[in-house]
């Protein structure tokens, strides 16, 4: 670990603001570096004290004689600027405020927080919170750090980093993974993140060598791209990243609101943005212990197939179950297998999946079986994962099925998981033995299911990664030099909106603005035709005679020109009429919307939906942040609920899934080159065709163009 | 508790079976009944020993003097029958067998679990079991069982009882929730439940005083309509029943099937069972045991509003986005409220909901300033109930947190739920305390959300009840009888079967058949009019040209009649022609489907959904079972996706919800009154238009009816 090095691992911390009173921060801070024993140099603060704690206490930072790798201020909010001041001028490169006092508290303390950032990035130095638990590091017995992170229970050394904005709440994952023997390397708490945030501290958790998962809660990020990259690589790193996002709920981000005024972005960018990264959220403590257990072994299955075995058949039903909500599937054993087990399985039993050990297998005398029978099944070519039940399997049993499991897991690739409900108390050497042999021990068959397909999901992912990583043409260098000039000159029409996405990539129906009874474009499209009045001051046009569809003849085009033109002059006499637009006439197919929303937090957004009338009723939509290739397209689509009427429905053709998904990514290049200036798309409808698709309306919204500005 | 009183509290017990072998499960129960102090006379069967564990031994229980209340049969099945035999000889009451080899086990097995039924039936004898670990009435110490229900760690006394299908599987909802501290009475495993079954099981612990929740683990039901009934009863007793039902999904029912055979039943059925009675799903062992935690105190919050306070605002948060899912409402606070807080909660912190109450504010130091907060909060009318988020608070400030929150809930109605991360071994001072107060300790506030949404959930049900328990009309006998009588003749028609819905209150379109081209219908019917040919030779009827619509004068209906009889004729020559149907055409509005389907296991069933393409598309239904009133009607469409099209979409008119509600619960009610008779309904499409609902074409299938050989 190269980033924050001598922030997590300093050889020396000086602790402004230590005192007799032991709640101060700065006393908690003190004590847990001696407690835990820090093998660096401690500098306690304080002009009253001649020493604290047995050690010489100094009466500021700057009378500290050596250079100081960290600085721990826990001093009340008004304090905390002249220390930093202090600080800058010994060059100290990290501080950590634990103070609260800043932004959270009201426009004095927002003043504050922007002046300590004034010096801050005027001296280089970095800091971590205000407003935070601070952190600890546990490999080295770095406590930089107050309340929960420095009381008992002591976290266990690990390989697994906490990162949270959220101090009290988040130090809960860590003593729920602590209980189930989850070890740690740091634990931060960020707070107000002012300088360094989540993402960046994922970003240089990735690059710590003793790190090999990353837990974080977040309530808000100010870059959500910069959050994607980290994901991706991190993914790239195989460093399973597990995310709680607070505040995704309206009630939950108005609670965030009041807790620290971040920004909570929309959760639905977040679940694109784990689908693009294969960060696996996590919305429960239980969950974060359950899939930590499961990753930690580093045996991820090579597909969705799992065999069950066990003494209690209910619980391989509601390994079932559960199995089948996330894509773990009962995969169906060989009969070569099945020869294999049906030599070590009671034939009162099963040797089918879920196989059916019975009741009182798991015991001492029936070791050699029950090796030959996991053997069997890890060799089976369905059985891509294990899950053993050892249900309510008492202390010797349990004993029996571990040395067993231990043995045979050294084996094999293929993760074996176990569900045991027996009390820790009666079955803790079985316990141990699991741990010893990296073999997750799970409280549920459900739970053990979700873990597996946990595995599965993240193994996909990192098969994806090398797909996602094909480099995108992301639009053309012109196309963005144009679209700059158009926004100079104020806000872009459909025709030109389409134009552009049309030389973009994504197909549009062809349209011809004529200003007269002019049919020769007749020629050119393919009828049947539409023609629509063009007037800025007509937005109801079908309602003044301004449409007209099904032409077929240049002479019906003439005719519906000029009529088109006669009901505009009599039924809107004040309208500016710009012209009639000829357009080709789409039919059949399913209509789409698509669009792109420039979000401040994530940049662009591609955003697909069923279209018409559905559009409204049935809120079906799926997104993905920008730019991005086919096969993300593909996986929006296939998540709409109306997908499937892309594949044909009563008796119709199936619809150019391909064509909808190239649209998609083109839309998606497109936004991303313009991202500068591209403030809004809308596509709607696209229809999805028997053979490809096409865009019948678009609108581009520059940023910069006054019909953005009611953005 | 009178049913099954000496069953569960026998006044003395055989067990046959006993050996020197200590893993038969007949000297398992022996030694059980032994080691936890039955009070009863215990009397061990094997014609091999004089006596058993210090007990005299009988060599068959006919030698027994006395009479025996419960017979124990732990003997390979083999030896079943015979000691059957002699217990229905000596008039036993009631036996568990313990042993396997009946049903689960193929032919021979089900043949002797037939004969087995036939002793009992023709004695008198209640059996449960077979293929069951048998059960324990733990306040009276009776252990009528074998492997994990008589090992350690032995349950506590409580007020909970558990009955499952699943022995393995169902014991771990019992450990689970002896691990966090609930007690049991009775814990039942019922196997096979060739006689007695889960759901009478749970009938009569409604009756049992000394049970006040029961929990039960099912993987199928012979009498979906007995668990409607039960589970009514035990909602009008004030019982919660939390049901787990093994085998929902495709691969569980599966794995069901190799497991026991069991029916596992529809579980679209068992959703709508649990909606109209009131029982709690379950589908994971922590959420038993949070729910049960939550209910057992017996305190239910009046309303969906929830306060929260607490030092984590991360906490507060998380709960808030659990809450928003489940229908827990972050209360606004009054200002009287706010007020009081202002005086007990440090001026950095919050007085709005959620209440911060900042770092370090449980303490001894601030208990009264705690419970003033509390009080002020409880006495809010916004605050049906309280979480105390302690998060990671340590021993100190768990114990003056729950010494105030012990005293102050003896004070109110409304529930508390407390969240707190720190490990048991560091709090558990507090931990008893709660427990002591009845406060439930949740270990995440989700799952403290949660928890209160289902304290909200049962109390909703139970004011329901009064409402759904109103007598409904069942509809008419003669309209049964008609059917009946119908049903010998044959298959019903389109045109009988509208008729006849239309007589149980189900609003259909007017139809009249003309057997030649007669206009006079036209007088008697509202234009327009639609035309079709009656024949069941021609399925499609538009492609023969035997179909008109918008018919709007007796000329063009005349007309109309002539050409489709012409069309038919020149078209499809060979078909029997029945007539031509003349309908008033339904415009406007949206077109529900809806249906009946006469389960075995739960009897009529009615179904309603999105119709037209949406049909296909969506899968957008809700189902009950039969009969209920318009307000359950009500509920059903408001589960649908398509809901809020019926309130009028782009401007339309809302449509007539209390029209669609009202055919649905007559179409119930005529399903119940039928159930004897009607095997399906199909009412596709019905429209529901601005004012009434209309159905357009019905179909009625009959039991006996040939056209119901099919299915």
């Amino acid at each position: 670990m190269k980033k924050f090095q001598h922030l997590l691992e300093p050889r020396s911390v000086a602790v402004v603001g230590v005192s007799d009173d032991a709640v101060r921060p700065g006393s908690q801070a003190v004590r847990a570096l001696i407690k835990n024993g820090y093998a660096g140099t401690i500098y306690p603060v304080n002009p009253k004290y001649p020493e604290f704690e047995g050690l010489k206490c100094y009466a500021a930072v700057a009378d500290i004689p050596t250079a100081i790798d960290l600085v721990v201020i826990g001093v009340p909010a008004q304090g905390v600027l002249p220390v930093l001041e202090q600080c800058a001028a010994k060059k100290v490169p990290y501080v950590v405020v634990l103070s609260g006092g800043f932004r959270e508290s009201g426009p004095e303390g927002i003043e504050r927080e922007d002046r300590m950032m004034e010096i801050a990035r005027a001296a280089g130095i970095r800091i971590i919170g205000p407003n935070c638990l601070g952190f600890a590091n546990i490999h080295s017995n770095v406590y930089a750090a107050f309340g929960s992170i420095t009381r008992a229970p002591k976290l266990q050394k690990g390989s697994v980093s906490l990162v949270t904005q959220s101090g009290g709440f988040g130090y809960s994952i860590a003593l729920a993974c602590a209980e189930a023997g989850i070890g740690f390397r740091h634990v931060i708490a960020t707070g107000n993140e002012t300088d360094v945030d989540t993402v960046e501290l994922i970003d240089a958790l990735i690059d710590d060598e003793a790190t090999s998962c990353i837990v974080a809660y977040i309530e808000g990020s100010r870059d959500g791209r910069r959050l994607l990259e980290v994901g991706r690589r991190a993914l790239a790193a195989g460093k399973p990243v597990l995310l709680w996002k607070g505040g995704v709920t309206e009630q939950g981000a108005r609670a965030a609101a009041s807790h620290t005024a971040s920004m909570t972005g929309t959760y639905d960018f977040y679940k694109a943005l784990f689908k693009q990264t294969g960060i696996i959220e996590i919305q429960e403590l239980h969950e974060t212990v359950d899939y930590l257990k499961a990753l930690l072994p580093g045996k991820y299955p090579a597909g969705r197939g799992a065999a069950v075995m066990g003494v209690s058949g209910g619980s391989a039903i509601v390994f079932a179950d559960a199995g089948e909500r996330v894509g773990v599937n009962m995969c169906e054993l060989a009969p070569a297998t099945q020869e294999r087990l049906v030599k070590v399985v009671p034939n009162i039993g099963a040797v089918h999946n879920p196989i059916d050990l019975t009741a009182g297998y798991f015991s001492p005398a029936n070791q050699e079986k029950l090796a030959e029978a996991v053997r069997a099944v890890l060799a089976d070519p369905g059985a891509d994962s294990l899950c053993v039940n050892l249900a309510t399997t008492g202390k010797a049993g349990s004993l029996a099925a571990a040395e067993v499991l231990g043995r045979v897991a050294k084996e094999t690739d293929r993760p074996i998981v176990v569900f045991s409900s027996a009390p820790a108390s009666e079955i803790g050497d079985a316990l141990a033995h699991f741990a010893q042999a990296g073999i997750p021990v799970l409280p549920s068959p459900s739970r053990a299911a979700r873990a597996l397909g946990v595995l599965a999901g993240y193994r996909e992912m990192r098969a994806k990664l090398g797909a996602a990583a094909a480099p995108l043409d992301t639009g053309s260098v012109e196309l963005t030099n144009e679209l700059k000039q158009l926004a100079a000159q104020g806000a872009l029409s459909e025709t030109q909106s389409k134009s552009i996405l049309s030389r973009a990539g994504v197909p549009v129906s062809k349209d011809v603005v004529v200003q007269s009874v002019d049919g020769s474009v007749f020629e050119r499209m393919s009828a049947p035709l539409v023609v629509k009045i063009v007037s800025r001051d007509i937005p109801h046009k079908t309602e003044i005679g301004g449409v007209k569809i099904g032409i077929r003849t240049r002479a019906a085009l003439e005719q519906a020109i000029a009529e088109v033109l006669d009901n505009a002059k009599a039924r809107a006499p004040h309208a500016a009429i710009e012209g009639v637009m000829v357009s080709e006439m789409v039919r059949g197919g399913f209509e789409l919307i698509a669009g792109v929303v420039n979000d401040e937090v994530f940049g662009p957004v591609v955003v697909v939906g069923a279209g018409g009338i559905y559009t409204e009723i049935l809120r079906d939509t799926s997104c993905r942040i920008a730019p991005f290739g086919e096969s993300t397209a593909r996986e929006m689509l296939d998540e709409l609920n109306c997908r499937r009427i892309l594949d044909g429905v009563r008796g119709g053709p199936a619809l150019d899934v391909a064509a909808a998904a190239n649209s998609l990514a083109a839309l998606s290049q497109f936004a991303w080159a313009g991202r500068d200036v591209v403030q809004e798309v809308d596509v709607n409808p696209i229809f999805v065709l028997p053979q490809g698709a096409v865009a019948v309306d678009a609108l581009i919204i520059l940023r910069d163009a006054p019909s953005a500005a009611a953005h």
